[in-house]
């Protein structure tokens, strides 16, 4: 019997999340959960409906897991403790201060339905976290790097956006190469944010619109830009369509450290992606972890969990006894 | 209170061990047992003893977790079960087609004393196969390649100095960049032997060797070299020792993939490791697991596992709520 996934919040994660679940033979989308009109939403999955929220809590016993792709400043904090409190579940939360506190509010919640509850999955927090931890507990004597891009950042193409004569705009961070360089060859470099990154930006800007002063204002954005090099090109709205449509991003995690008697061996650990697709990527990596929601509940576990508590074999199709053999 | 390790056999692996201890502050070494005359051992830690194997059996109070560092071929088939029997254990068994063989009896003892053994632990198998298994989940369309070095082959190396006429020799495996940089573009080559890696070979002969004879024996050797592009080079004993006399190695495990409702969007995951001490390095991943052996046998835990099964917060010294806020 396959695993009975439900999709809550349809955008582009849930649309990802919809494609996962084909390439995954022991799993099946069910229902897709909306608050817009039901009747509104096409689905590409002819063997699922399509439901309000509402209707959720009445399909307790028709869905397995069910995933969450809400945004993570409002919809999450709400609606992943109510969907733990009836539901097996995965979200993506990805604001990292307000972890512990999603956590506890979760964590309660799946304690009380006896249900498992993955939270902050995808890969930054998620594959890259994982990586983080594994690397700092084989070289506990070492520094950590984590570089993103070349990638489009929502948040800060959206910060541009907002500025006044500014009709679109496309904004990816790019990792500064002399850095990765630096910490590939174990040099261990101490580095301000300037170093790491910088930022490039597409804009197309309204007729008449004083170029210079959007420029300006791009630049010296507190948070956002200020503390970058940022270059900024002001391109039509036809080349943006053309060029920068897709929504590629990727990074790198970088462990250096020593070993030995006097900690004279050098040892660097790097995991990197390259994506073509952000969302579709997050939610390959949400739906390899719904299958071990389903699965570390059906041996009895509750509770909140996170990348870092999942054993990497409830991740596969495939027996322990395959895995052992095809991939150890 | 510490975590009391004992080390089983003391060559390259154990003193890796003994210098991996030292830099995990919750860990302390108790003991080395050595075949040789206990007395002749000397190692470097004024506050542990050497024994002999035979007096393990009469320690099984004093010491949490035994490191096996004995070799797969003869050793640890023998060494890990009879270990599992009595203690929590750690081995970094590598002959692939026996895992499943030396899994069923480890597992066996391991479930009648209750203890946790952890086998095929280190980088490969080890570490890349964690990355292979994560890999695969995510991706499940997709191809895995594994290329090694650039390093020193122990067995290689051994190949050729058992060649009449060569005195010494160290072999270096060398993957090949074309292919390396084919995979990473996600163009998902199809490699034969030969294209993914390459081989060389520093020799010192003996005076008046015929070189041409062991060049040609080199490059023909069937399973070691035959396969390969090989190149000899014949140096001094001294240009050896000078230049040639660490133990570096390293390697890529890489796997592009495709998502998406036609599979349109490629992505690229890559894990990769440039070791000074291949040795040091492995012994680095087993003492974390030595954490997670005696962590999960505290939970009531039993029986043989392999990273696969290892929830990686067991292999942090730090707690869940820490390293979600700091690592997450």
């Amino acid at each position: 019997m396959s695993i009975r996934i439900g999709i809550y919040g349809y955008g582009n994660l849930g649309r990802g999340i919809e494609c996962a679940i084909k390439q995954n033979s022991d799993m099946e989308l069910v229902a897709v959960f909306t608050r817009r009109n039901p009747e509104a939403v096409k689905i590409n999955t002819p063997t699922a409906k399509v439901f309000s929220v509402d209707q959720a809590k009445n399909m307790t016993d028709l869905i397995d897991v069910m995933i969450l792709c809400g945004g993570s400043a409002t919809d999450l904090p709400e609606q992943t403790p109510f969907i733990a409190s009836m539901f097996n579940c995965v979200d993506s939360f990805d604001t990292h201060a307000r972890i512990p506190e999603h956590f506890a509010n979760v964590d309660d919640r799946a304690k009380n339905s006896g249900k498992v509850a993955i939270i902050s999955c995808g890969w930054d927090p998620g594959m890259f976290s994982l990586n983080r931890l594994y690397a700092s507990c084989v070289l506990p004597d070492g520094e950590d790097y984590t570089f993103w891009g070349k990638g489009v950042s929502q948040g800060h193409s959206d910060a541009i956006r907002r500025i006044d004569g500014v009709l679109d705009a496309r904004q990816y961070t790019i990792p500064v190469c002399e850095a990765l360089e630096s910490v590939r060859n174990g040099e261990a470099p101490v580095l301000s944010t300037r170093q790491k990154h910088t930022r490039e930006c597409f804009v197309v800007a309204a007729e008449g619109a004083d170029l210079a002063r959007i420029e300006n204002e791009i630049k010296t954005m507190p948070n956002y830009f200020a503390d970058y090099d940022t270059t900024v090109h002001f391109i039509s709205k036809e080349e943006l369509d053309r060029d920068h449509s897709g929504i590629p991003h990727g990074g790198f995690v970088i462990r250096s450290g020593r070993t030995g008697k006097n900690l004279e061996n050098k040892h660097v650990i790097e995991y990197s992606l390259k994506l073509d697709s952000n969302p579709e990527f997050t939610a390959s990596v949400i739906t390899a972890y719904a299958r071990a929601a389903y699965r570390m509940n059906k041996e009895g576990m509750c509770g909140c969990k996170t990348v870092f508590d999942v054993a990497p074999s409830y991740l596969s199709v495939k027996s322990g006894e395959e895995i052992r053999k095809s991939m150890l």
